[in-house]
């Protein structure tokens, strides 16, 4: 069974000074620093990066990758949207058990933050469909589409959501790496401008810059001299239809579901063993349906259950984004899935400094492609 | 080991009336009728394509081939320049010895007529590095590099490359899918207009449009009914620096070096038993170094060997490019890859028609991205 043994991030923002090929390179040498392994050690690379293609007509990153290790080893760049760091772990991992006594570098990276909010906004709504592009929709409309079937069936406000980033944020203090480390209140959040209604600047998570690494071997001598390691129990990938007009229902995503289910049936352990989650809070409606969808909560629940935010730190046994989430450490599209099962790696071995979760024993991380389209469930025991 | 069991093309070229969402529907129905399989019976997907973020703002492949199969299965997409196709392939294979009793549908689709010449040529230099596109080096540009370098070291003259494109188109004539099925002169190709020096028009692949598709399975009970199968002997990747300035010599694709020698140790069969290749011949130079790369010629050779023309159909028992190759059948960069391995498949299986090459029993796939920074092994036995 594999294991992961190290992590590494860069702090998530507005990294202006630092390039694509920065991140990377600055990543790649700091998992490997973590672990003290050396670029010899690393059998093969799995990329995760979803727009430099479009942005800075950056493709064949296999190679540049290639040319900044000095090695010609195999090397792989994944594409789902902000899904892809989840998909690039669940192909490293499947690449694993097709061969014994290997160890795989799984990289993220994104560098947003050079272009106009508007250049970057129409790069994303790529991950949407054609139709959807020629209407106009943007991510914060699909999303936002989400929310008033969901405020309005189940008679909420928007109070529901803005106790989600009230929470993202009040954890996103607590981390040296996260893009915000600025605690909002309630009333900052519901008084925050429009973005598409009825989701406001504070119920969207931000367009940062970053990279995020991990290690994953099953050869026993590494695993056995690791200062860190855990389990990698379950990952699971579903899809779903790209056109939000194609779902059989708005307060649901099908993909996280179907791709939960699955893992918990490979990991073999109960909804209620796990203690700490990274899901995919892009806007704050996500992280009220993807903690129903995964099963922690019932349908139609999530608006009355976060009132009392019992997945904030110290609230319960279950705590919910830990690292601040999307919402406040940030949203590097390519790196987000990478650096949430990075969180609970660091969790599990209890190095989550201020914002440690009690007693974590086993954890979970979401990642979400585009309004749905893909989800990635992974499992973490320790 | 997995076998392939089905193959499913487009024909390559100038296809304007259909979408790239058009593309891969054909496809994904066609390769399952081939086989007579529904796709209750696809486990997963693994689609290559390059271009359609650049080119379409098109991302997010996983979720929209999602919505045109009805089904929540996990679809991934891969990215490595123009050897998306072999990397997607080399993925799945992967995907199969870690899991058992599984079918899996690799899809490789490009659109690229749609766009001007000009448009591209930039989005295929993305492939590039970053210095290279801006002092304008081109992809042509590039292999005029490493055809100069090889003319002057060896003391050959464009006849040696017109000689490839003369064989290849040859072949194409012969195949009804080929974008171009007109057979040419050597001196047609000499008296054609320059691209980059010694590079004509003539030397070089087409922009086509395309999809191609295989079925891999480990299911013991589809491989006992299927009506074609070859068994899947190896698949090697391997990366190289982006740049051409950091290589050490011009006059080799090293990634091709390593991905070959890497295959031909786990596929355990030698080099002579190979009977049929379907090589990246992107430019007439890169079929004559990749014949020395893959270990068939010695280095330094090709030029003078090509002048016999004994890998065209007839001549002897190792047959290059029968299907006419990227210069006559066409290059649609993510259907590329796909397409190599099923001209090796139907070979194999004694389905190429007019174009078959004699009792053939092993054959072998290369495709490489960008300039050599990726390249991709793949052999076959019957």
């Amino acid at each position: 069974m594999p294991f992961i043994i190290s992590f590494y991030q860069t702090k998530f923002g507005e990294l202006w000074e630092k390039s694509l090929s920065d991140l990377i390179k600055e990543t790649i040498f700091g998992v490997l620093k973590e672990a003290f392994l050396d670029i010899n050690q690393i059998d093969t690379i799995f990329f995760s990066n979803m727009l430099a293609g479009i942005l800075e007509n950056n493709l064949h990153s296999t190679a540049k990758i290639s040319e900044i290790i000095g090695k010609n080893i195999p090397i792989f760049r994944v594409e789902a949207a902000c899904a892809s760091g989840g998909v690039a772990f669940h192909l490293a991992n499947s690449y694993l058990e097709a061969n014994s006594e290997k160890t795989v570098l799984v990289l993220g990276a994104e560098k947003m933050t050079d272009y106009s909010p508007e250049e970057v906004t129409l790069a994303l709504a790529g991950a949407a469909s054609g139709e959807e592009q020629e209407v106009g929709l943007t991510f914060s409309g699909l999303y936002a589409l989400m929310a008033n079937f969901y405020l309005q069936r189940y008679h909420y406000t928007e109070e529901s959501l803005a106790l989600v980033s009230f929470k993202n944020h009040f954890h996103g203090s607590l981390n040296p790496k996260a893009h915000f480390q600025n605690k909002i209140t309630v009333e900052k959040v519901l008084k925050s401008p429009y973005v598409a209604y009825p989701l406001k600047i504070l119920d969207s998570s931000p367009i940062s810059d970053g990279a995020a690494a991990l290690i994953l071997t099953n050869d026993k001598r590494l695993i056995k001299k690791a200062k860190m390691k855990i389990k990698i129990l379950a990952s699971a990938v579903a899809s779903d239809t790209i056109n939000l007009s194609q779902r059989r229902r708005l307060d649901e995503i099908l993909a996280t579901k179907i791709a939960a289910e699955k893992a918990f049936r490979q990991a073999k352990i109960k909804k209620r063993q796990i203690n700490v989650i990274e899901l995919h809070d892009c806007f704050s409606i996500a992280e009220i349906l993807a903690m129903e969808d995964l099963g922690f909560w019932k349908k139609g629940d999530g608006g009355k259950i976060i009132k009392e935010l019992p997945t904030m730190l110290g609230r319960s046994n279950l705590i919910v984004n830990p690292s601040g989430g999307l919402k406040s450490a940030g949203h590097p599209v390519g790196a987000t899935g990478v650096k949430q099962i990075g969180e609970i790696f660091l969790q599990l071995n209890n190095q989550s400094g201020k914002r440690q979760v009690k007693k974590a024993r086993y954890g979970l991380a979401h990642n979400v492609g585009g309004s749905g389209g893909t989800a990635v469930v992974t499992i973490l025991g320790s």
